[in-house]
């Protein structure tokens, strides 16, 4: 048994209960946003966690030691091609330069640490069409002088 | 005059004055990175925005037609090389599938606009190392069916 | 069950029934190309009309579901092989410019949403030979500066 | 001179003289998308259209020959980067085999011709935003069998 | 079955009945090019064709319609890496030029197509070492102005 | 001087002088297709007759060296994207596999040579319209077995 | 039966029988260099030999057959990844341009033929460390001029 | 001074003064082959040879320093496209499996250096056209156990 | 029976023992870093320690005699994606030509091999958080003059 | 002035007056590393050793500036092709997975630091031939979970 097949379990039992990330989450009390990755394999559940979950959607119990194993990232395209992802992509190649930019302004010479990580996922009302908002948020790693 | 010489002005004037993103987007009134973006060239100012940014900087006239233009957004890389870019990059890639499946549980079958979209950076101080916070803000398109 | 075998199912009743693309839509109340690029896994059908999609063709209940789930767009190649396909990505490459000075032209700095977006296929007949028109409307989005 | 001269001194003249592609292509008797294109170096103009155009912005004579030469097209990113740009090469991924599938049902196996082509942008007005109306035409071309 | 496997079929039936493509090709009345091509996929016969050639090899009758029916023509390597394709490949970038030039100086600004076409080989003796002729024919398409 | 330059200089002068391919190859006994290529830096002349072709083109004399001397060739793109040499490649990636197989039918396990190689172009009138004619012939070369 | 199944064969009868492709190649008074592309399915075996070959190894009578079928050469990666195939790719781009110039020193404006060619692998001692030898032979093709 | 200008002296000069590869070699006392590729720039001299190549060509002092410094060796294509280079490439391709398994036969696991290594082309005689041969030496390199 | 088969198997039984790769290795008196690499198939194990990790493992006889078989390395990614494997590319592209430069002063103009090659990982305790340490060392090769 | 500028007036003087980047380094109390890295541009210098190093060599006083700005790492080959640096590369690629295995046990779910980081590159002697020996050292970060 693989990630991926943990994945295709937790897939098909969220459409036949008719469930929402949000409650498979709330269920095991963790972010919508780290719950779902880890469900699509990629991140690695704390072991607890992965037995509540596996529990919790009545999956084989060996999917929880799966749950919590550490994945191996691999993105096949290096240009996304989902229009949802690929927006995303384009923000990153039009703005990458202006938060480099504004990162060192505010922090010094260094960067957002994309593994000391979280993220949100909102829905904020609005009169002219609701908006999607994304709140990331990482450490800052100054470059080390030696 | 074209959009990089600009930009080249532009940073120029900073460092020797010693200006900072921050003061040169206060001073027209309008966000630190939209302000950075469109010096870098990636985005357009509002006529009289580029006006009076011009004016600020002590550019020559013509900078402001060119600031105001729309510009063409070329990025030579399908995968970004500098860290700070390159871990943006991987965010996206690692919780696109992620970010596209809250999107559809929370709003239906779209997408987040990068057109309709507004960004801002911010310090989060933090006692484990202080932390940098991207909100991004996009409005929801729904997928159309005819 | 995925789209891919929906898409299979639906191609072998076409073929064995001698059914159009024509046809199919119409009998579900929408248009040649919605039809087609859904019943291809590209769109995801309303649920009404994924329903009476799989009735009229006979084919098992579950298709239905899968027909009005979001699909993931993937696409391999970045440059397209088929001549067909091939003739558009170059119409793209050689008027895509032109296509944006004149967007820019007559609406502003921004674009023709894909998202918001309806086409539709049409033989014009010519003594000197039909020709295929593809009519292309998609809302337009201007750039947000803030 | 080369074409990319041409395309300069063009620009420069429709900036400073405040021009219009539609008043360009307007003053030539052209229509605008082919007028654009072939000022952006993607098409050669008819001689005497070309001699008018160059009259008419007061290019050097040179020039006419230069915009009546036939253009090695070359584009130089598989995927366009411009997010207007990127946006139509993501309906043709979308909805290349849409298309072709209803030009075989109409048609016959065959494509319809870049070559033998024509394209017009309008701007159609609508209560819940303006949409932007790109009709291409192109000679339909069966395959060969012999 | 699709394409591949009565391409499949073929090759096996071509290699243990001794049959060669030229006979094959005789055998239904149509060139030795167009039939192997079709044969592997990349072109359609006419019905009538695909009948006959389903009757003289002896395969089911599902094969004829398939035959028919229009191909989606893959093709999955940028530069080709068979020797033979190779060489090619090779003498399309080296003369490519050349050839557009001298369709230029013969007949416009336009192209040969590659739709509306035909080839054939043949095997020419000559003392210092046969030579293989590859005679392409297409016909000309002018570019549109409009 | 460089390769690059001798080609800018005899286009230049082509163009001036009102000259064609046809009569500049016609003018030192050489045949269409290899002239314009070695002109276009592709090949190279026998020394004989790049004296000539300066002579006759008025061009320096240290041209005819250059034009002489062995190139080197580099071709920038795995695919082309000028429509009139992309058909080329497309009839390469489509019919390459055909051609294959017909050269091991006639010839036996080898190919066709793209150095000792010869090419040529001709229109070929038609009521349809006229046709392009490509004819190429290059010596058989057998894979060798030790 | 394809060639990869064969190659499959005879690795494992070398593997249990203990084999060295030296005594293989001895067997059927082959060179060891060819003997081995062709077990691997890179080269054809004349149809004697292929028969002995499979006599000796005792693989079915089909084998045969395949051996000596015409192979289709493709190579997935354009930069290969093996540390000692990447050595003979380094070489090759490090001395390529090297080779080139020799090339056209001692024979004239030509190449060195990949097709009628052999090559042998000897181990040189050497007290400093034995050495390998790689001798490859192509025969010299010119360019034609026409 | 950068390499690059070094060779394009030493290119100039070879011209004008009617030298060959060969001679240059021979009045240094080194190879054809190393004497060639450092000339390339693709290898450094020893200082003593670095001397005596600029004394013997005329060239500037400081050419010598440059000829003996370390080369970055960068090479643009992953595929070479010049035919005698590319040649070679197909080879490694289509042998390199071959001779790693001849390698790892004759000595063990390891490969050929590309670095402690030496090569020579001669020109081979023969009544059916002559050949050229390449004779590459590099020590073998053991892979580590530890 | 292949590599991939048995790492399957050793990665099982790993789990499912509860044992770390460091217990692997010193049970075979083989460090952590090869003795996990080659489980991993990018090494062979010399004979005798293949036949010890074999049976303290319980696997199959015939593992051993394919754990000791020379690997094919292929790496599918040029760039890799996971976030560990690609923080150790991004240290060669930034730290790459530093490397280089000092290898050259230290050494003269050479490299550090990867094959005559060992490395060890170990943990560095840190007040400031835990570092981790790489040590990698390679036999120095000089590149050859001849 | 850039840092491509600062990093050839380094290099210049370097050579004229004979340093070795040991010296350099020494001379500003840092690691021999950080200081090479930071004068090829890959690395900020803290202000005051900017300002010593622009002492030491004799460069103007902007060139501290800019050696204390942040760079922008643009790294331009997927695949590095100089063999001492390519080597890196490919031990990456052969032992990343083991490198992550290791970590993973040694450390828990997390990575290497490419930025708290620092290296260090020695001699060591050796009867069989003496070693390059680097030692990279990262802070752990662990994967955040919420």
């Amino acid at each position: 048994m693989k990630k991926i097949h943990v994945t295709e379990l937790i897939i098909e039992k969220k459409r036949t209960a008719g469930l929402t990330w949000e409650k498979i989450a709330a269920d095991i009390g963790m972010s919508e946003v780290f719950t779902t990755s880890a469900c699509l394999g990629m991140n690695a559940f704390p072991r607890d966690k992965a037995d509540l979950l596996v529990r919790n959607l009545g999956l084989p119990q060996e999917a929880a030691l799966v749950l919590a194993e550490f994945p191996t990232k691999i993105f096949s395209q290096a240009v996304p091609t989902d229009p949802c992802v690929y927006r995303l992509y384009e923000i990153v190649a039009v703005y990458g330069d202006t938060i480099k930019e504004l990162i060192n302004e505010k922090f010094g010479n260094g960067i957002m640490s994309a593994i000391d990580f979280d993220m949100e996922i909102d829905r904020i009302p609005s009169p002219k069409g609701d908006r999607v908002e994304l709140k990331m948020r990482g450490k800052y790693l100054a470059y080390n002088a030696w």
